[in-house]
């Protein structure tokens, strides 16, 4: 029996895609792997769940309270929706793809999934789109994930987008000089991120260390712009570690500035995402103007250690959705996709409709049969409300029977064509239309 | 620290796909999707999951036992991995689609999950690619599926597809001149999907009704073959029920014939997959010589009234590894998808490099960067056991500053070309490559 109150919701946070928002999202998603093929990456589909400890390791991405967890039936193991597909790919390097030379050249496009609790009013499920690049650790590499990047904005027409480039080891070594337990150092580097220069303050007065390491700490939420600050932060740079790490990252900029993206690249210290997972550069991709980053990403050479490959990587990932909103927002226009055609026939024998379909298809038109028995209006209503711009009619009264109407439905223009004739100029492309 | 025995084991029933595999599933699933566009098809994306009900409701294709569930932390309430998209498209028809006019064409594809219980040494997580097409209730929208995936089959070189097509409405006429309670109902109907004569009898010998429906039911295993059974189940059809189903199987068959799709088909009233429901002609694809089915569908008018908007639909999917497999098994070749160049640059200077990589990306070469440090035949060596078939090489000893030497790693021929000349004869076309 049929439940009296038939329930059509869906839980929060998921979404359907109806069919034009699906092709907004393919169409962006082919050409954002159109540019990471183009680089010389190649696609990997990874599973959608597996077990939790891939997304739970320590180096593995943060993500203990956020994942959505279930319990493997046969084996009493608990299973986990992929929270993030890196570790994933990083488990996949060390197990499936081990004898293969490096470096390799990774892609990949799926949803990712995150508990409730981890995203109020925000989604459970999403897309994420992205590359790892895996083997090299050299600044090129990272210049490269920053390139791709940005030539996918580029390619999406988004002129207007930036990118923030930081490098957590500089901070990492300012910390090296300073006596800091855990918890202060998460809330230490939440305040960088926030550049909330009074809780620095705060926090790092009831710490034991280098007053010189403190005061480069301090100085960080300034240290954002163009190479000028590379200077600053060279004067404040108190260890080894942090010099090097200065170092690296003007070497990355510098093949950026090659790459003809200077303009684009904004230096930020305070970019600290992911403190704890990230181990050099990293960087977050934005469209000035809009409230919500694009994506990001940066280099964890610690992650596939832990599945007992130790091995640098580089990477990113688009947010899917974010960068529709994005290319929308911009104002480029994405196609349709829906028909190009109805195909209306009045008469039991449909033998000329078959015909002037495959005719049509064929040449890669798309082409709706309106199977449907109603009048000529209803059909052509049923047209109009669909986006679909021409119909072609068989069989109606005042139509010869080897003949067909051609109607522009935005014009409101018909023109009379023998069938035979119309599919041989269709088949020879004679006859063409703008899809 | 990382665990002492990493562990690099995936779930049971679940799957990667390397590079090589990957390319093969997205070339053919692209293949699929373009018939389904070019039959006005327009594709949706529903949530990896949703409340359990969507489907386990009686009318949802009894995935009872075999669904993936697990608890929504938020609510409380049991949420389900999908285990087929055709009732969450039901769902979506019957809400957020609700007010367009009918007929829907919507196509999909996206993995689907099922229980380890159910699929025992089979996977859990598996791709579906197919159509529902919404709102008709005529032979011709049966026949559009059937047609829709004879041309899939046909586009992707599977020459000796089969169709088995049957009409479930044809058995449950039967049925309705006997009393027979579930139980030894779905046990019947399972002894006729294998065709198993004996057992057949036993059922039937305790239960009360119409000897002719008995005779006929006896008689399903024997109905196969070509129009001639027509004639046969006639003679058994003995109900108004029964004969209505047969006449309607006998008008999509018509149209088959119209579609020349006739030597394809095989009409089969033993194809009684998913008895209860399906409401009327279903089939399923095969390809002759192989051991397991591409996919299937059929007449569903009930499912989409559970979610309070009554609705004919039919559809269709097919299993998207399966139909690689086959693509494979019919030796049809499935291209690499690898980059096209492996650019390797010798001096610190890359501007060359990026220049050279840039004009060919711009013309949709594939182009992977060697950044790693090492001797030349290392890198010629990388790019073979990657299977990238040419090495453009700069900086190298012996050649000039502007110059540049392409390598054709299959033919072992090397050419020699100034670098600003490569790179305009690239971008005008002169100069191009089979990819």
């Amino acid at each position: 029996m049929s439940s009296p109150q038939p329930n059509t919701t869906i839980p929060q946070g998921v979404r359907v895609f109806p069919p034009e928002e699906t092709a907004r999202l393919r169409r962006v998603e082919h050409q954002i792997l159109s540019v990471f093929e183009r680089w010389g990456f190649r696609e990997v589909i990874t599973p959608t769940f597996e077990y939790l400890e891939v997304f739970a390791s320590d180096a593995g991405g943060d993500f203990g309270g956020k994942i959505v967890k279930f319990v493997d039936r046969q084996t009493g193991r608990l299973l986990a929706l992929r929270a993030d597909l890196t570790p994933q790919i990083a488990r996949m390097v060390a197990s499936t793809l081990r004898h293969r030379p490096l470096p390799l050249r990774l892609a990949y496009s799926g949803p990712v999934f995150r508990s409730a609790e981890a995203r109020a009013a925000r989604q459970r499920e999403f897309s994420q789109i992205g590359v790892e690049l895996v083997g090299l650790d050299l600044p090129e590499a990272d210049a490269e994930m920053i390139a791709m990047a940005a030539e996918a904005c580029r390619d999406l027409g988004l002129q207007h987008y930036q990118i923030d480039i930081g490098q957590v080891e500089y901070l990492k070594g300012l910390l090296a000089a300073l006596d800091l337990p855990d918890a202060p150092r998460t809330a230490l580097v939440d305040a960088i991120s926030r550049k909330d220069a009074m809780e620095l303050e705060r926090i790092l007065q009831g710490v034991r260390g280098s007053d010189r390491a403190k005061a480069a700490i301090l100085a960080l939420p300034t240290l954002y712009g163009d190479t000028e600050v590379f200077a600053q932060a060279e004067r404040h740079a108190c260890t080894d570690r942090a010099l090097r790490a200065l170092e690296n990252l003007r070497q990355v900029y510098a093949f950026l500035a090659m790459y003809g993206l200077a303009e684009h690249v904004l230096i930020d210290f305070t970019e600290v995402r992911a403190f704890e997972y990230y181990t050099g550069l990293l960087f977050g991709v934005f469209v000035r103007g809009l409230g919500f980053p694009l994506g990001g990403g940066g280099r964890y050479d610690n992650l596939i250690g832990q599945f007992g490959y130790p091995c640098p990587a580089t990477g990113f990932a688009l947010d899917l959705e974010q960068v529709v909103r994005a290319v929308e927002a911009a104002g480029v226009s994405l196609p349709p996709a829906g028909p190009d055609f109805l195909l209306i026939e009045f008469r039991p024998d449909k033998e000329r409709a078959l015909a002037v379909a495959q005719a049509l298809r064929d040449r890669g038109y798309r082409v709706a049969r309106d199977i449907i028995k109603r009048e000529l209006a209803g059909s052509l209503e049923y047209a109009k409300a669909h986006g679909i711009p021409r119909a072609l009619i068989l069989g109606a009264p005042g139509l010869e029977g080897d003949e067909l109407a051609l109607r522009d439905l935005a014009a409101g223009r018909e023109d009379r064509h023998r069938v035979d004739a119309f599919c041989r100029a269709v088949t020879d492309g004679t006859l063409t239309w703008r899809t």
